[in-house]
């Protein structure tokens, strides 16, 4: 079939929106047509040419929501009609990493997902009869792709499809590092370093977990007030205040916090993230993702001392189970995503979106199907 | 009173044994007979001048056991002939890490210990007039020592005090580690570096946690025969095998350890600990001790991915809780401690005890008063 995207034909230029060539979903694999997407960091990182394993030519996006249209063989967990989120993380349920119940990072596909293909090892794009690669798995960038059965979540149909498809990244990670990984519980302090998308969602998470004080930290002043929108209750301008951050956060929380969130990606950021922590028990969470070959770093003391450095991806969320449940807690205006949808776009704009990240106007912009 | 010490007059010169003055015990403290005490590294480490906090003249030791001969006002939870063990790290029960429930890192009485005296501000101990210092709060290279009555764990009476005494570091430290921090589960892979007293007492704590691979890492081949007594299954020396140590114990362990251990106190060795962890869910404890000013560094994509990085102190050991379990783990023959013991000796002989550790030719050395 033919189908319209936006297709990254070489890192560093404007996506171009091309009717490329679709084949249909082969044994275990479904056809999904792709009613909205999320513009995500990630998008932009590969785009820029950062990531070292990009490859090129291929169809960007990984945040996005739509409809079962067509299933391949021997799928039997969803059907035409269903309404799903693709996976970047899928969850196979019968691999090591599934079984030991310990971790979401399942590997039944990551070799082939890492390779731009599906698991047989081919892509299902072409243009002018050339392949052109899947991107984490997911592609979301194109009205209609293919995806493995175990890398689409369904989810309910009363869902807007120009919300939820934020579930597919940003608000999973943020709401489910806190949830999931990092398990907060009522009454602890909680700071989240960076307060874009994934800050404000770590701030909302950590809210419906009962937190007490959520300190936002930012050095742009602007971010407050979008801080407090989400359950923020502090906001700290490292650059404002007078010294070293950490002993500043450290006495705002009475000896430490329980849990710090780092959502920048600065390795100098993380450290403080872990540093900020309370002795004995503060446990800090990795979750933006470092330039290429940064190290962090720190003395063992702050971890013999009792600090806890961990990490967490796609918010250690298990996605077919998780990602249905935050769904529901959107539903059921448990958490928000309606204010952080900034801009929503056509297809023919998602450069737009790109600008407008990188410009720090958006939160998160979408691009309608 | 009087009392015979090994004192500690100035860094990087032998202990001298004296008669020094000891003051009775004040209000909340308690006057120990101690019948035996362990050399530990960390006596080492002071009186070679590593510490940069170390304070002379001292009376260093700091892993003793002995009995309670008296009892300053207002202490009412133990009474003389009380068997206890001396705590380095106490256990308040009332500050915010006690009863938090999450840390053993009592901090009652952290501040006047770190600078050598009591609660109150002062020394008990003095020579000619002039003050000794205590150490570590405990001070067990001394006949005779007073200390808090929160730094003391009340033990049964039918323990050898020159066994029991390492107890009150080194077993502890090791196997709690394995017990309540790390809180290894049955059927887990371990990988334990570095196979001093620690590591071996790491081992053994892990075999009675029902690991199914304990793995011991040393450069030292002699290491093997001591690690398999208490319960390694497979050893690894780094210096004989092809390529590095990490990939190899990866292989070994299907995809990496559930926990690893680093008691070596080297950086670059706490950093191999971390990423020899399994993906998704491996936990790597620091209990070594690494020189001042060094750092441990790694990548974040390694705890992005799922790896925890965390530390130890004391093994995670309430001590007045914990402590009188392990000797009863001891007593009931769940842990080993006889064969640890390589040298016995008196007081005259104790610099004998540190030219041991230092020529690697001990487990660990016990002073019998």
């Amino acid at each position: 079939m033919k189908t319209r995207a936006a297709v990254a034909f070489e890192a560093k230029k404007p996506l171009e929106i091309v009717e490329v060539d679709l084949e249909g979903p082969k044994a275990g694999e479904v056809l999904v047509e792709i009613k909205a997407t999320g513009i995500c960091h990630t998008d932009a990182y590969t785009l820029d040419g950062f990531d070292s394993e990009g490859i090129f030519p291929s169809i960007l996006g990984h945040e996005g929501a739509g409809i079962i249209r067509e299933i391949g063989p021997g799928v039997t967990s969803v059907k035409p009609g269903d309404h799903v989120i693709p996976l970047y993380t899928p969850e196979c349920r019968q691999c090591k990493s599934c079984l030991s119940q310990k971790t979401n990072l399942c590997t039944a596909i990551r070799a082939t997902q890492g390779k731009g293909v599906m698991p047989d090892g081919t892509s299902r794009f072409s243009h002018k009869g050339k392949p052109i690669y899947h991107y984490m798995g997911c592609s979301t960038f194109s009205n209609f792709t293919v995806l493995p059965e175990i890398a689409v979540a369904k989810i309910r149909e009363d869902a807007p499809f120009d919300k939820s498809c934020y579930i597919g990244c940003g608000v999973t990670t943020g709401v489910g590092a806190v949830v999931n990984t990092a398990k907060v519980t009522p009454g602890s302090n909680v700071v989240v370093f960076g307060l874009g998308g994934i800050g404000l969602n770590v701030i909302q998470g950590a809210k419906m977990a009962g937190a007490d004080k959520i300190i936002g930290v930012d050095v742009n002043d602007s971010k407050e007030e979008w801080g407090r929108r989400f359950g923020m209750t502090d906001f700290v301008n490292p650059k404002k205040i007078t010294g070293d951050i950490v002993p500043h956060l450290v006495n705002l929380t009475d000896g430490g916090a329980d849990y710090t969130f780092d959502c920048t990606g600065n390795t100098t950021v993380m450290r403080q993230a872990l540093e900020a922590c309370h002795r004995g028990w503060g446990t800090s969470i990795i979750i933006g993702v470092a330039e290429a070959g940064k190290e962090i770093a720190t003395r063992p003391f702050q971890l013999v001392t009792g600090r806890n450095w961990r990490g967490t991806a796609f918010g250690g969320a298990r996605g077919r189970t998780d990602v249905p449940k935050i769904v529901d807690w959107y539903m059921n205006g448990k958490i928000q995503i309606d204010p952080m949808i900034t801009h929503t776009l056509k297809l023919e704009d998602i450069n737009k979106g790109f600008d407008l990240m990188h410009e720090g106007k958006s939160i998160r912009s979408v691009v309608v199907f």
